[in-house]
This record gives C-alpha cells, structure tokens and sequence, in this order.
C-alpha cells in the first residue's frame, strides 16, 4: 500500500534543485577539463564523484515518488524529470571519461563553445527548479533552453564538418567524434528536460 | 483547470494526418536529393522547412492534449503517435543535412532503395492516419509496415557489409554509415508509428 | 470493449518467465559463437530463431495486457519490462549478425568477458521472473544486476581504450567497435529490466 501522511510532498522541489545544482558542478568540471594543462585524470575523477551524487538525488526522487500517493504534479511527469537530470549528467561524465580514456591530446577549440553552452542551460536549470512550486517564468525558461540548444546544434555540425574536413587521422577522428557526440546528447538532454518542465507548466496552469 | 466544452476533439485526426502528409513531402525530397545533379543544398534547405511544419504539428497536437479534458484515445497513446511522427521527420532532415554537411560525392546505390521503402512507409501512414476515426483496416496498416521495415533492415544490412567491403576509405566509410543509419533509424520510427496505431485499434475495439 | 471473465492474469508471469528463459538460450549462443572454430553462420541462423521466439513472446505479453480489465501490476510496468527483456534479445542478436556480417576473423579477448557476463545476468532474470510473484528477494536481483552492469561497463572501457591503441585498422576498429557496443547496450538493457522490477517491487510492497 502506498500511504502518506503529508498530502503534499515539498521535497520534491528541493530534489530537483541538488539535481539541477549538480549539474552546474558537472558542466564547470567540463570548462576545466578542456583547459589547457589541466589534470584530466583528477578532474574525470571529480567528475565520477559528481555522477555518483547525481545517481543518489535521482534514486531519492524515485525512491519518494513511489512511496508518495499523492504528488505534487503528474507521477509521470516526476520520474520524466528525474530521469532526463540524470541524463544530461551521465552524458558529460561519459564526454569526460573518454576524453582521459582515448588520451586524447588536442580537442577542437569549438569543443570549449559547446561546453560553455551546457553550463549555461545548467545554469538556467537550477534557476528554474525552485520556479516549479509557484509555475512563474517557467516558458521564459523553455524558450531560452531551446535557443540554447539550436546554438548547441549549429556547433555541433560545424564541428563535425571540421572533424571530417581531412585535417585528422581516422581513429582520431573516431574518438573525437565520440566526445563531440556525448556533449551533444547532453544538449539535447537538457532540451527534454526543459520540455517536460514546459508540460508540467501547461497542467498546472 | 483542464476544461474543454467539447467533450471530444476530432482535431486530433486532422493533425496527425497534416503530421503524416508532411512526411510524405519529406521522404520525396530524400528522393530528390539522392538523384544525379540535384542542387543537394537547396533541397536540404526545403527539408529543412519541411522539419520545421512538421514541428509546428507535433507542437499543436501537444498543446491540444495538454488542454483537453477528453480526448479520442489514451492520452499516453495520442503523445507516442504524435513523437513518433515527429521523430521519423528528424530523422530523415539529418539525413538530408548531412549528404551535404560532410559534402558526399558519391552515395551507394542501395541508398535509393533505402529512401524508396521511407516514401512507401509515409504514403502508407497518411492513408491511414484518417482511419484511425474509424478504427477499420489499421491492421493491414500495421502488417504491411513491418513488412517494409524487414525489408528496409536487409537493405540496411546489404548496405554495411557494401560499405565495409574494402572499396571505400575509412573516413569516408563513416560519412556514408551515418547517413545510412539515419535512415535505417526513420525506417524503424515508422514501426514505432504502426505499433503504437495498433494498441490504440486493439484497445477501441 | 476491454473486458475478461478472470480478474488476474496469472499468465503474465509465465510469459516473462518465457521471454528470460529465451535470453538464456541467447547468451549462451554468444558463447559458442566467439568460441574458436566456431560455425558462426549456423549459430546466427539460431540466434534469428532465438530472437524470432522472443519477439513472438513479446507480442503475447502485449496482446494479453490491450486484452486484460485489470492486471496484477500497472499496465506500464508491464508495457516496460516487455520490451526491455525484447531489447536486450535484439542487441545479442544484432550483435550476432553484425560478426558474420563484417567477416570478422579476430575478437578482442575481452569479448568472452562482456559476454559471460550477459549470460550471467540472464539466468540471475531467468530466476528472478517466477519471484515477481510473491515479491520475493526481488532486491537482491536488482542489487545484483546493478553490479553485473557496473562490472560490464568496466569491461567496456577497457576493450574500448584496447581498440583505439594503435593495433588494429581504422575499419576494423569500426567494425570491432559495433559489435562490443551491442554488447554492452544488452547489457545496459538489463539493468533497465532490473529497475522496473524495482519499481514493481516497490509499489506492490
């Protein structure tokens, strides 16, 4: 059976905002795992430490929705949410890893302008989080992480063209292509994320 | 508060089909694109536009859900169909986006097999969006997709070992193995599309 | 009309247990078909028929919830664990097909791990489906699927670091890299399986 005694469950909301703040941490680790000089190994390490964080906010969300039997928003709606958090972090973890994994020893520069664009659609998510309890500003919010995401998308191509311009050897240009695509799944993640955010609004209102 | 005086939208019917009709538009300018001498860019850029109505569409069919109170099958189903639809469009614009991103000379001959089954799965799906009022013949509908997706798989798989013959370099193998697989990913969009339209006739029957 | 004389579908369990039984017979014809001197064509043939049976299990599952008033859990977790046991049989498969299909002569010796350890799970899920019955020592199934997948992802990243160290072609990296992939999406489909028991479990307890 599942039973509450508390109709309404706020914690929610403050789960979703250390989801969200996690991944201001995750995508910062990114900027400086692309600087120049930098200890990759140390910082992939931090950045498995911030998934492992990451791994437990989303368990405790799902862990609460299935004990909860009345939410604040659609059940549904809740785990969607989670999960996409998650998989925005499991994304740049994994672009971390194969960076330090493959050796890789130069990254294109736009690599650093597709980074900076997953921490500010971080950056706009862990504003938005708190949002969700009143529902104000949350389609100024969809708006912007879709703009952020058609930015990523330009990048993205540029940078695939630049990769196959014959400038790299073929395995570089296939390990490459492999952190290329994770950041660009993390884009899209977040797209998602916004997009359940963007339902959850219209419900609600 | 989610509230409609009509207790029942017909909509949904018309948008679906305006989603599928532009599916149709899409696949023949795959067609095109492929063919000797085409101006490669100017059709990406009319796929382009083709992508954007089609998320116009998927769009309106969203907003209508999220604001009727009734609607003609499970809401659950209306949103799979309505993704669904969208994601063979996505597929087939990055496709189309990347012939001419990675600047392809020359595309193996299987690749119009390939695009001709996309232009058959389409039409088959704007014919049978409209019945799905009546729920008749969506069965046959449901069949011969998957047929088509057999069919689009052996292709596919002809196509991979074509490429990994020996006759291509390597970079350009991954070029064309990328362009191939999103269309082997449109072909297997069109299933989901046929599966979820058959829970809904099982379901309504 | 959705409408059965019988209240509870005791039938479901039977065909979970049928569809990871399956998964069973198709690790262990992974074994065999990296095994040396192997008949690769005739084991993919097997490995069709495998998947073939499995898809006709899925289908059952699905025919038997559109049909079913009231089912002995919620029809979505149902609807998940379904196709995730149906996902992880299509990867083995692809997986399978994908080495006739590429002619491959040499598989890194690590692959013989990433498959033991699929076998493994297969028969812990094997086990585990008849217990969805009475809810029984279904976390330790998962706990212990979590940590198969943990290992198998080990496996991954170092058969991956192994493939791009120079020693083998930039095709047959391609090559190699698609199989290994296949394999560890089967195994990151298994712990799909396992977090929908959970959630069954849960919510039941």
């Amino acid at each position: 059976m599942r039973l509450r005694l508390t109709p309404r469950e706020d914690g929610f909301y403050g789960l979703f905002a250390d989801s969200a703040n996690n991944l201001v941490t995750g995508a910062r680790l990114l900027v400086e795992l692309i600087s120049e000089g930098a200890d990759r190994e140390a910082i992939a390490e931090k950045m498995r430490a911030c998934e492992h964080a990451g791994d437990e906010c989303t368990h405790a969300i799902m862990h609460r929705l299935n004990e909860s039997f009345i939410t604040p928003f659609d059940r549904e709606d809740i785990y969607d949410l989670a999960s996409q958090l998650d998989d925005v972090m499991d994304y740049m973890e994994e672009a971390a890893d194969l960076v330090v994994l493959y050796k890789i020893q130069r990254l294109p520069k736009d690599v650093l302008r597709q980074v900076e664009v997953l921490e500010r659609a971080a950056e706009l998510t862990a504003e938005a989080m708190p949002r969700l309890k009143t529902l104000r500003e949350l389609n100024a919010f969809w708006i912007e992480i879709n703009r952020l995401e058609n930015q990523a998308d330009q990048i993205y191509r540029k940078l695939l063209a630049h990769l196959f311009s014959g400038e790299y050897e073929p395995l570089e240009v296939m390990k490459l292509k492999e952190v290329i695509d994770r950041l660009e799944d993390a884009a899209d993640a977040f797209e998602h994320v916004a997009n359940t955010v963007e339902t959850i609004a219209v419900k609600e209102s």
